[in-house]
């Protein structure tokens, strides 16, 4: 809940070893910023909780980095309260690099993209028109290069990108199947992703491997990992000749500094000549009008949901990230700030 | 040296555990056979010894294996003898499955291509417009999809395929850096395979990596890797954003059963959007036409060599791969039956 004259905020403090928990941030509540010079002031609607903030917070290299003292980046969606540029007015609602704070001053260039709530709520646009929706098409229809009846394989496939592809991979005519941690998500993997079948990974312990193999008796074409680490290496032995790995996280390593050790790739690499590709989807700013309109209009035939689960206040955000890799949480996760 | 009616042949007795020795072949003098029914009598000129044979005589899946019992596969120059189908006659020379044997009896498609040995002698048929051109070719320009200003590293930088693949990115403009074992395939390297540099893995030991970061100021773009092992695991923090890897052999892994472990690549390929590329040359026959047209007008320019060495008669040949990978000889390794 907002106060007059107030903007909480969640700073970072210092750099995570491992997953990010509560002691790496500081909750603050400071006086609310002004519009700046030729941008844009906003009040925070949604803010985002991504897997992919681990590595934003690590002191390892990484694609994108928070420094220590700044509020922590997050995506978010947002409506403007007070604009000193032409491209944005007062009520309108936008997707972009809002922080997880409860108002936002920012650049115009940190607003991405419109957002039209008339069509669907927030967290969708947290999830299937935002980096999550255009994540799971990048790496299934662009690096995947699906072709109808082959099969691909999603670790998390009730996670807030797996949960997607699940639904892509359906509407493209492939078989789809699931790794999911314990029964409740392994059922929404099936019933409300599009998966034909899903797997426990949690519950088949060493068995994994042979039940990938089982779930997949023509072989697996297209790997989407979220995993790595001991789930991949499941994974590897069913892939086919000239199957594609599409690497979008490594969210089952705990930490990679130092860099742990697994069963040698370059073997399957050649004999099986695999193709694998690491993705960002930043990378493919050009690729997302494509991506959005796909997204947008298997919507709005019905053949395209999300789940969502809202955490209520920015005091939620220090541990939401752990909480997140924990693995408790009942959709794409959120913060309403 | 042939003798009437006798045909040597080299034959496979059991599968080999890591590198083939001569245990695992059998040398034998048997009759010479006749021209089979619609195909062709070859008197072999040259036989090659690959890399890849090792996989080929292995108990574990592979792209392509030779039973036992069978002469060694191999492909060889040969001059047609006798022929009993339309796309050859005797006196043509050609390039094709030809095995360890002093005369092949084989069906016209393994006769792949006809060779003008007024042109380049037959140990260049073999290597720089063999399957070893052919594949430094794909590997580097289809794969590595080069950029004139980039750097590509390439391991066996000496060897049959990794000089060509220094010649080739010479020509492209690249920054070629070279791993060969010993001082000698070290300067080789750069005195006649276009490379910019070469390191000697042997001689770097435990300071490969900081050797390979010296010599690759800007990054490594495209790593051309033939040896996979530790020697891969000096290169990979080196590489660029977006850089390829190009898997085109494992040489330096003596053994993959049970698979060895090594440092997980799931991080970097995220982090650095990496694109790995197992590729075997054989798949893309389409490319070949293509391929032959490039390296033929590169030698007749002059900007294209290679060296070979020849082993003189197939009592050699039991223990030629061994040799090979024993990385002491002088050239692309060849018999001469």
């Amino acid at each position: 809940m907002t106060q007059p004259g107030i903007n909480r905020t969640v700073r970072v403090r210092q750099r995570a070893a491992g997953i990010p928990g509560p002691e790496i941030f500081e909750l603050a509540d400071e006086p609310v910023p002004l519009c700046p010079p030729g941008g844009v002031l906003v009040r925070v609607l949604l803010a985002s909780v991504d897997p992919g903030m681990r590595g934003w917070l690590s002191a390892e290299a990484n694609y994108l980095t928070v420094a220590n003292g700044f509020v922590m980046r997050a995506h978010g969606i947002g409506e403007v309260i007070e604009s000193d540029c032409a491209q944005w007015q007062a009520g309108d609602t936008a997707f972009g690099w809002l922080g997880w704070q409860q108002i936002a001053a920012v650049a115009p260039a940190d607003l991405l993209w419109p957002v039209d709530l008339g069509q669907a709520p927030p967290a969708l646009w947290l999830s299937l028109f935002g980096l999550n929706g255009l994540t799971a098409w990048l790496g299934f229809e662009h690096f995947g290069r699906p072709q109808a009846g082959e099969t691909v394989l999603v670790s998390t496939a009730a996670g807030a990108v797996g949960s997607v592809v699940g639904q892509l991979a359906a509407a493209a005519g492939l078989r789809a199947v699931g790794l999911a941690g314990g029964p409740e998500k392994v059922a929404r993997a099936s019933a409300e992703f599009g998966y034909h079948t899903a797997i426990d990974y949690r519950a088949a312990g060493p068995e994994l491997r042979a039940q990938i193999a089982a779930a997949c008796p023509d072989g697996i074409d297209i790997f989407f990992d979220n995993t790595a680490g001991a789930i991949a290496d499941a994974v590897f032995p069913a892939l086919n000749v000239a199957a594609r790995v599409v690497q979008c996280g490594t969210a089952s390593v705990e930490s990679w500094l130092p860099v742990p050790v697994g069963p040698r790739r370059e073997r399957d690499m050649l004999v099986k000549r695999l193709s694998w590709q690491g993705f960002v989807a930043f990378d493919h700013e050009d690729l997302f009008p494509q991506a959005q309109a796909r997204l947008q209009s298997l919507y709005a035939a019905g053949q395209l949901a999300a789940r969502d689960e809202i955490l209520e206040g920015l005091d939620k955000a220090p541990g939401a990230i752990r909480y997140l890799y924990g693995g408790k949480n009942n959709g794409r996760l959120c913060i309403r700030p």
